[in-house]
């Protein structure tokens, strides 16, 4: 593995390998890198769970970490990310983990630098390190995955999150649906929607998404109590979810939106818990990544050069 | 000690204590902890002094830094400080230091949390690890507090460090008086109000605050000079304070208004020492935390539900 | 060496031994520093680079560092540098780092603080870690500086680069040119102003320099493309060049403006090399304050009382 951008290219066994590794992280501990490593911390849109994940994952692998802001650094003269990027391998970055509101930036950044990079969410496209800690999460709960019945709810079409999952649950050969608003459905996944109603009677992991307040250009036309109501996890709901069934929410929650504000850390929750996972699911990328690949090579020179010139 | 989020609860025996052992810290430095921990540093206030104060003490200590910047973090996608403070606690952070704009903050996060809080400033509520610094350098002048009398001067009604003062130092036997402008006096607050002229004479600790521009929400009907003339320390009144009298601030200093520019590093003045003492008492606190508290327990879980419920 | 503030005040031996050892540490790395050193990294000003690379280099020493954020700290609450840098020191800095837009205010505090201190930068005057590092490319080139043929392109007047390279360069024995917009040449430096035409054929070393966007205040008269056809490095001025001739810029660049998007990383390009000889250079530096000064003497802090009475 050079880059982790994407669950699209990544097959199961690749998935297997990290959710498992993750999970021996997640228990024992690993033991810090030998050498001194930098992380180059790039996040272009606001964070703290994400950012601190990548923080404590690094510190706990020994990495020393570099915390670019970008709202007081030269991108405010105007720089692109591919200079600042640059800037990073140059002066001794050995990784660079990107969040940034414009899709597949990450990609095209892995495609010309020498150190890999790690797609930290880019826009409304994918945010693989947060799937692996979902995918972490329920492996730990059923030790496997074929047939398991994943219901991934609400906004689909805004959700990075969504997106990483389905493609890799069904990778992994889960039986992925989908439920949420109409205005919310993303048709370009090949996934049946279903009602909230039938979702939480099937389910065996239902996952909720977070409303992306920030990524809506036009006021909402329904109450937090009506969306709860409608589309989201309600008390009675919750009632009428199978015994083994479990809770999974990226966080940070829209309290009594998505969910009734009770039920964040009731019994079959595992949101706190994902949040635990995500430090190991993210050392267990990194440490894949700076085993493998980022070596200057002739390759990605010319790559490079091609990408600019 | 589980929690050090007001001085309130504090006995003499366990004020002393601290104070005793930051003196030490202060003078022989001491062992990094053993193991890796995490400190959260929640500022949602502007701070350079504390909050780098804190993160040498535990630089010092060996710790690792989680440096929260409320202004670019998910606080900004509305989420609530207990979400964000179970966040860290979820990711593997043993320590939680507070600062923010509203009072009683620390203690009901504190309450929620099964890791230790440090409140480093609640609105206009209490500063206890300021008021634990001051302590130690007045401790390094007089060996002892019983009898000692401390005049804290100036805008104490809006002074979180002048309440964690009154109530620690009477703990200790020292008497203490206030000073002050009428509109800015604090009524609650046990202790008898004196003038400037008389403060001086009196004081074997003269304990200047800083005016809270900040906190005022009103225009100022008096210049600097005449605050400082009326109300500051002058040349004149400083040259009437007994020859082991000595000045604290806990700065920043608004230099010409609570005291003239040129006492600021007089020989009787102690404010650089008392930062310097800062980094010693927070060490001091932060061992004291984590040796003891911190663990998750069944009874945190369970009050954790309850208020949330 | 006590501080490193200005090119002006170091002699050739200073200089070469400086640039000497940043060639060795860029080769070779260095050994952390004995002993837990703090760093105080001050930016009054946006930065990516430089701020990035003396983090990369303080944590290369094994130093600690502390990142002050200008916009969320005291600053806000009207405290002056001074106050700001001493702040630093009583917490235990052993060394500020400087970025300000006030010329000369590296040079004052420097005067008043027991710790060194070192410019990176200070309003149009000086930028003498960039300068070192440009001249450690350039030392990697040539092996020496006598004689050698520099031509310093484009936004004079406004440079702080410019200045801290013409004054090195000739303490140095290379011959320094100048070329640029009428506008911006600056006369108090003692170098022939020659057309970009001529440069490119004399240069041995041709030094581009960023256009200050954020230092003019009056509107452009002219379009990029004019600009860069003018006085820019174009495809064909390139060409022009010396085979042995290399090209510097102190980043970030204005592609398309100050050189043709296509040389910034042609064979000839040192941009990228610079920066990474940054880390290096200001590696040196800090090596070189930390092993001589830095100690409290009272020589220091009678000047400071001086300064401040």
């Amino acid at each position: 593995m050079k880059h982790f951008v994407s669950m699209k290219e990544k097959s199961e066994t690749e998935i297997l390998q990290l959710v498992k590794r993750a999970n021996v992280i997640s228990q024992k501990g690993v033991k810090p890198l030998t050498g001194q490593f930098f992380a180059a911390n790039l996040f272009f849109e606001p964070s703290t769970r994400t950012k601190m994940s990548f923080v404590v994952a690094q510190r706990r692998l020994g990495m020393e970490v570099l915390d670019f802001m970008s709202d007081i650094s030269s991108v405010t003269k105007g720089e692109s990310i591919y200079d600042t990027a640059r800037t990073f391998e140059s002066i001794g970055a050995n990784l660079i983990v990107l969040r940034h509101q414009q899709e597949n930036i990450a990609n095209q950044l892995a495609e010309s630098l020498s150190i890999p990079v790690i797609n930290a969410g880019d826009g409304t496209g994918e945010h693989p390190t947060q799937s692996l800690l979902d995918l972490v999460t329920i492996y730990q709960e059923f030790r496997q995955f074929n047939g398991l019945k994943v219901v991934i709810a609400g906004d689909i079409k805004h959700s990075r999150v969504a997106r990483s999952n389905a493609i890799a649950l069904s990778t992994l050969g889960c039986q992925v649906y989908l439920t949420g608003m109409n205005d919310w459905q993303d048709n370009t996944l090949p996934f049946p929607y279903i009602s909230m109603d039938d979702a939480v009677e099937i389910a065996d992991v239902l996952m909720l998404l977070r409303i992306q307040h920030e990524r809506h250009h036009v006021h909402q036309t329904f109450t937090e109590a009506e969306y709860l109501e409608n589309y989201g996890l309600t008390i009675d709901r919750e009632a009428r979810m199978q015994a083994h069934a479990v809770i999974l929410h990226p966080a940070p929650v829209n309290r009594g939106v998505e969910i009734d504000t009770r039920l964040v850390e009731c019994e079959r929750s595992r949101i706190f818990k994902q949040m635990k996972n995500g430090v190991a699911a993210r050392m267990a990328v990194i440490e894949s990544l700076l085993n493998q690949g980022g070596n200057y090579s002739e390759e990605n020179f010319n790559k490079r050069q091609a990408n600019i010139g």
